[in-house]
């Protein structure tokens, strides 16, 4: 199943800073959230994973700040599963404005599924139903 | 105009701590959220204070807290106003879990409005349309 | 054994908000890192209460916000145990801006002790160790 | 002038999430209380550029995640200049736990320096005595 999925959240006032925008590492809790409620819409929440032992841990985070927004702003934040292997994968986000579409951030982060005591496994092997689901929204030609 | 407001709105995984519930600190945020919006629905958004040139300070906060919440969980935030003056004003807040509908936290907080000097300012002399919708949304008899 | 502790912290430019100053939310975990801090130096750190499977989960918070501080500036938390009995307990703050010496914030927290089912437990009967070190910092006459 | 500096830091209670570890946003944090600390020591204080009208964006973080933290310990950071052409530099740190000696995330972050319209700016035109300092500090061998 493929699933079109934007998720939309507007800045509050306590993530903006002295600068009048929102902080920089702000940026990566809202891909965070985007990430929680886009496995809540592709049916494998946060919750699913936690019931099995797995975990995903963030290996990387990389963000490129374009734009800023501040207190009121809209932004919309796209995942998009752009590398899986059934042990690591990465999501890069479109990060956007929700009124004016310029781009925010550019941003990516890389994960893997672990078990609780964090050794590395194979969705592949343990997990059919997420690998299917991983397979289905990758897409390969992301730039 | 009298108004019936409620915000909803979903506990994320980086406001969870080491004991797995929502950090004390950010029901604090999650009062100052519904605030907003209860601006913006009450047609008075914070930027219309802002290029007036007026500001709310938070003069104090009290919260008592009573269940915890934890990352996926809905929490709904009534505020209320429940003393106003022309200058000083205290909201209090109905927290409730969306499912349960236990509350979550007890709470009010107590604010004034300043010029951008934070030289305290009375509505009733210097802004009648805020000073209407203030009256108007005054529940004095809240316990 | 009684001790004279004061915490001291600079403000860090994340805490700020789009007025220029800190947060208001952030003085609330201020008030956190003193009270570890301190409990580090009664030597009760929170690791020991922990590893006896107690808890300290924070009852209320009562905040009143004095003067304002920005990034660079240094505050001094002194807490100070204000009520105890056993099971419950008072933390009293007095926040002054290091340069200034003046109040940043007026503020208390109340406590409780319990066990990791978050059932309420008495440290007079639990760990009379405990139960000494809050009695001999006891600062009754507080205001 | 070419200095030797060390942030080291504590661990904060609220800055865990319910894995029982630092939140990773949170590292992006510690890196810009280790660069404002570091601007002190090489007495050029984000006051100095603020007075100025110059502003230090940040253009891009990247972090990955190589073991936790929890609250608690103990961290240092050595920010290291690793690229500097006058209007762009880049930021390189070492970040270890301070017991372990293990190296807790890998880092760095761009930046530019503008005008308060963010107009770049070239230092070396600008401010000479800022230019100095950043050569001086220049490590172009780090990997």
């Amino acid at each position: 199943m493929k699933i079109d999925f934007i998720y939309e959240r507007t800045v509050n006032y306590y993530e903006t800073d002295k600068m009048g925008i929102v902080h920089h590492s702000n940026h990566i809790r809202y891909l965070e959230e985007s990430r929680c409620k886009w496995l809540d819409a592709l049916n494998i929440p946060l919750q699913y994973f936690e019931k099995q032992g797995f975990m995903m841990p963030v290996l990387e985070v990389n963000c490129e700040y374009k734009t800023a927004v501040t207190v009121g702003d809209v932004i919309t934040i796209k995942p998009i599963f752009t590398q899986y292997n059934g042990v690591r994968f990465t999501i890069s986000y479109e990060v956007l404005n929700a009124k004016t579409k310029q781009t925010i951030i550019k941003a990516f982060t890389k994960h893997c599924f672990t078990n609780d005591k964090l050794y590395p496994i194979n969705m592949k092997k343990y997990d059919k139903h997420v690998d299917e689901i991983f397979l289905d929204n990758l897409v390969s030609d992301f730039i």
